[in-house]
């Protein structure tokens, strides 16, 4: 009986949240008209039988800046792109399930007051960014239950980027899916259910930001925020082709977030954009730190926005793989492909050998540092109410062998190995300017193992979760996309681990139709600046000017 | 016969600290005569029957900046330089009881392995730099104990600063005395004893770098270096009337310092300057930061030193009292001639009204961040040996309500309360800039309630605690002494609460003959570069150019 009414209880739960969405979601106006019953593999091609023309033109031709550039100058209304990725967004909920809240009244009416406005004010005039949703916002009626049952309509006060966001005159219309815990590298919860990939729905977007992920890679949203503490940002704009950026700690606030664990200092999270365009990536963290956040968040670390522009070749360094679990083909093939352009445009281009820093050491701390009490207080959020363990959530917490719930002196031990494991991998990082040589300026790495894996297969956190441990700054870009011909499965592999077995078996071309490969730049610690230079280079000499 | 043997031990530790600084005292050539049997109050006319006429020259007539200039030109010999601070810093000694050891043999083979090259190198060519010993440093017969028994005799590898500070040319001399736990604020061990200050051997010379305090208060050293996580550079700084400055943590690295609690994050602490001129204090920062010294320590805020100039008239907080224990006439005198010569020259001077903003609650934080584990570690440490648990550590571990054997979630919970505490600051600092109003750009405030206090009164930490709760940079800088006359006793003064009480039945002048009294300027988080230039220009408007 007992567990009858605890059934009842994050049913009921549920209930409510999705009566929040459906609300916001039949509001939207014309109806959408042209889905097919059935979906297809790829949602790709779902807006041009869904949409008007002008509004593919309004949420297709333009990139931020450009479409920043017509707001400003009012040669369109704010209403009328709002309105446009309004249902614009409603289509990608109903392809990939990627959204918690659709905004329509709210977004509208603020979009109003916008056009009325006697001149544009703000770097983000009239455009529309969609925002994580355990982020919570500023608004009179916004909840928010960071996908846990038991936050289901949860009183949410204001969120200190957000409301810079705001100020700068953005408008808020869609908020977004995380999975349970908000700590899976996939996007699935009780709550919301499953976010697909809509370049495959039989692959993930990608987690934690996979709501955000499965929106901006269906251009529901050009400018999205998600977050990211062990490739929450990186691993879904990776596994949709866009561009998203973990900056280092500290430089953009998490006040107002809201997230388990009140006081954890181990290790840390960070916003970041996720973007259909590189400019687009700069501009969010010039704005997102022009007004000197730290004086309304002191913990943030006091150093104003400085780009940073190269004046020589850069010195590259590739990590061809982490030395726990190899690369997938196309992986391997997007990797090559970049490093020889690099190469080619005059680039100096080394290897990363990190087989003998310990990538696997670094999970087995960050693994523990996650979960610093076992996981004990999610886990009795998540039976206060019943709601079903999922399987990703038993992987992070149960099934990793750090995770312990510790005295405060264990606590101190993770740390010191934490730090210690940090000033090895920097002494490191700055050998390379022995003997004369010139100092590594960026590494660029795989930001997963493959493309996208299918659902419920995303249990390496490796190529992301390292810099997080490092708090390095780390960029995802867009390369290419899996070829059946080209990333053949290499039959004669012998695998060196249980987990490179497990990813080893995962691949085979057919599974990953359509899939996007993404890379990832690393700088060193809060060289963030320096992280979106080398992205502009590396960029130029692919041939992306 | 398990409590004699402790004894045994202990003591047996404390032989073995005590004839290594023994062994190096004895060393001094030519040996110092003319210290009386019995130590009159003040030390500072011993120097001038104990040392040459040169010596004196060498020790007093140079500020730190004058004294590199000459050792630069080779207008004087390192080893003459050297061995004049040596002997001094062993007057010193004989005086205050202030090292640990002094470094003869290694000093004078530094200072000649400097005179031998074939040109000066180094931002700190030459100067003696005196040093607190838990933090050692590099020397293949380097020992650090922190003062505790247990720990006497301890190898010791390298410290990342103080590899930077011999890099640059120092020559490292004289090791100081720290407090038992290093968590006093005031200077006394079972290891070394109690350490005096040079101007009243009755008062205590602050802590826990009153070692160096004592040492550069005589003019022993005219650059040292001390650690505050409580007022541990700043109290002993003002105790002796010399300048002493806190950066803001992650500033300068802790990285090689012997301590407690490794892997402890609640709050940090910092290495600072601490010396006789001015211009010293940013001179070092420049000089620990040049080299990017987060290359090796990436716990660092990667951020070089960004000197700060004012365009316009400062506007200045003056804090009058913390709202929980009033100042001793002198210190109250200090603030009052120091606000009017600022008002004078052209500064906007208003009042920091803090009784809103909770500094006992602070206390109450910050003394729980000090010890996650009730103190047990340092309790267990100082029990391997029987070594005795001083009072003014029974103060600050077992009569602080605050501190407790925590848990994980409960560390989180007052972790949560440290930043929430930090975020309300913040925002009433920026708030004055509210209406139009300017920001204030600095807080003038007392270090201390009082002078330099009778040995174990120093049991009120909140004028400089305070600071490193908030973790904003704090400079103390020397103003005046107690004056028999101005100084007078408010009879009639009704104590608000017992600390308040403790400190005003401390006061009457006869006890404080000769005692400096300092103040502080406080900067918000990370302007650690404003803080300085602040200091010049507020000492300017006292006349000192």
């Amino acid at each position: 009986m007992g567990d009858a009414q605890q059934i009842t209880i994050w049913q009921d739960k549920v209930s409510l949240a999705r009566a929040r969405r459906d609300a916001g979601l039949a509001k939207v106006e014309p109806k959408l008209e042209g889905i097919p019953d059935v979906l297809p593999l790829s949602s790709q091609d779902l807006p041009k039988s869904v949409l008007t023309a002008r509004e593919l033109e309004i949420t297709e031709k333009y990139s931020v800046t450009e479409l920043l550039k017509i707001l400003r100058e009012k040669k369109i209304s704010v209403e009328e792109v709002t309105r446009a990725f309004l249902r614009r967004a409603a289509l990608a909920q109903a392809a990939t399930n990627c959204l918690t809240e659709l905004l329509w009244d709210e977004a509208i009416a603020r979009a109003k007051h916008l056009d009325s406005l006697p001149e544009p004010k703000g770097a983000f005039f009239g455009l529309p960014i969609s925002t994580k949703e355990h982020h919570g916002m500023v608004g009179k009626n916004i909840k928010t239950s960071a996908s846990y049952a038991a936050w289901v309509e949860t009183e949410h006060t204001s969120n200190l980027l957000y409301d810079i966001l705001y100020s700068e005159g953005c408008v808020f219309y869609a908020r977004t899916t995380q999975p349970q815990t908000i700590m899976h590298l996939e996007t699935e919860s009780n709550v919301y259910g499953r976010t697909v990939n809509p370049y495959n729905r039989d692959l993930t977007p990608g987690g934690s930001s996979g709501g955000e992920s499965a929106l901006v890679g269906i251009r529901g949203s050009i400018l999205g925020v998600g977050g990211d503490i062990g490739g929450s940002v990186r691993c879904p704009s990776a596994h949709v082709g866009i561009y998203g950026f973990k900056p280092s700690s500290k430089r953009i606030s998490v006040a107002g977030q809201k997230a388990n664990m009140a006081g954890k200092e181990t290790i840390l999270s960070t916003p970041g954009p996720m973007t259909v365009e590189r400019d687009a990536v700069e501009l969010f963290m010039k704005v997102a730190i022009a007004n000197e956040p730290w004086r309304l968040d002191p913990s943030l670390t006091a150093k104003p926005w400085t780009p940073y522009t190269f004046t020589k070749p850069l010195k590259i360094a590739v990590q061809w793989w982490d030395g726990v679990v190899q690369l997938h083909p196309p992986m391997r093939r997007a990797l090559e492909e970049v490093a020889a352009a690099c190469r080619k445009a005059g680039h100096e281009v080394v290897d990363w050998n990190c087989e003998s820093l310990g990538h696997d050491e670094a999970w087995d701390i960050i693994s523990g540092l996650y979960w610093p009490d076992g996981g004990e207080e999610v886990m009795n959020l998540m039976n206060s109410t019943g709601e079903p363990i999922l399987p990703l959530t038993k992987f992070i917490i149960e099934e990793q062998p750090s995770v312990k719930k510790m005295t405060v002196p264990e606590l101190w031990d993770i740390c010191a190995r934490r730090d210690a494991y940090r000033a090895r991998y920097a002494k490191a990082w700055t050998a390379t300017a022995a003997n004369g040589e010139r100092e590594v300026d960026v590494i660029l790495c795989p930001p997963s193992f493959g493309a996208a894996a299918p659902h419920e297969q995303s249990r390496y956190w490796g190529y992301t979760s390292q810099w997080n441990l490092l708090d390095y700054p780390a960029v995802v870009f867009p390369v290419t996309t899996v070829d059946q011909v080209k990333d053949v499965k290499d039959p004669n592999y012998v695998p060196k681990n249980e987990k490179d077995r497990f990813v080893y078996q995962m691949y085979s071309p057919e599974k990953y139709v359509n899939a996007p490969v993404s890379l990832q730049i690393v700088g060193r610690r809060q060289y963030d600046e320096k992280v979106l230079a080398a992205l502009k280079e590396i960029e130029r000499a692919m041939g992306r000017p």
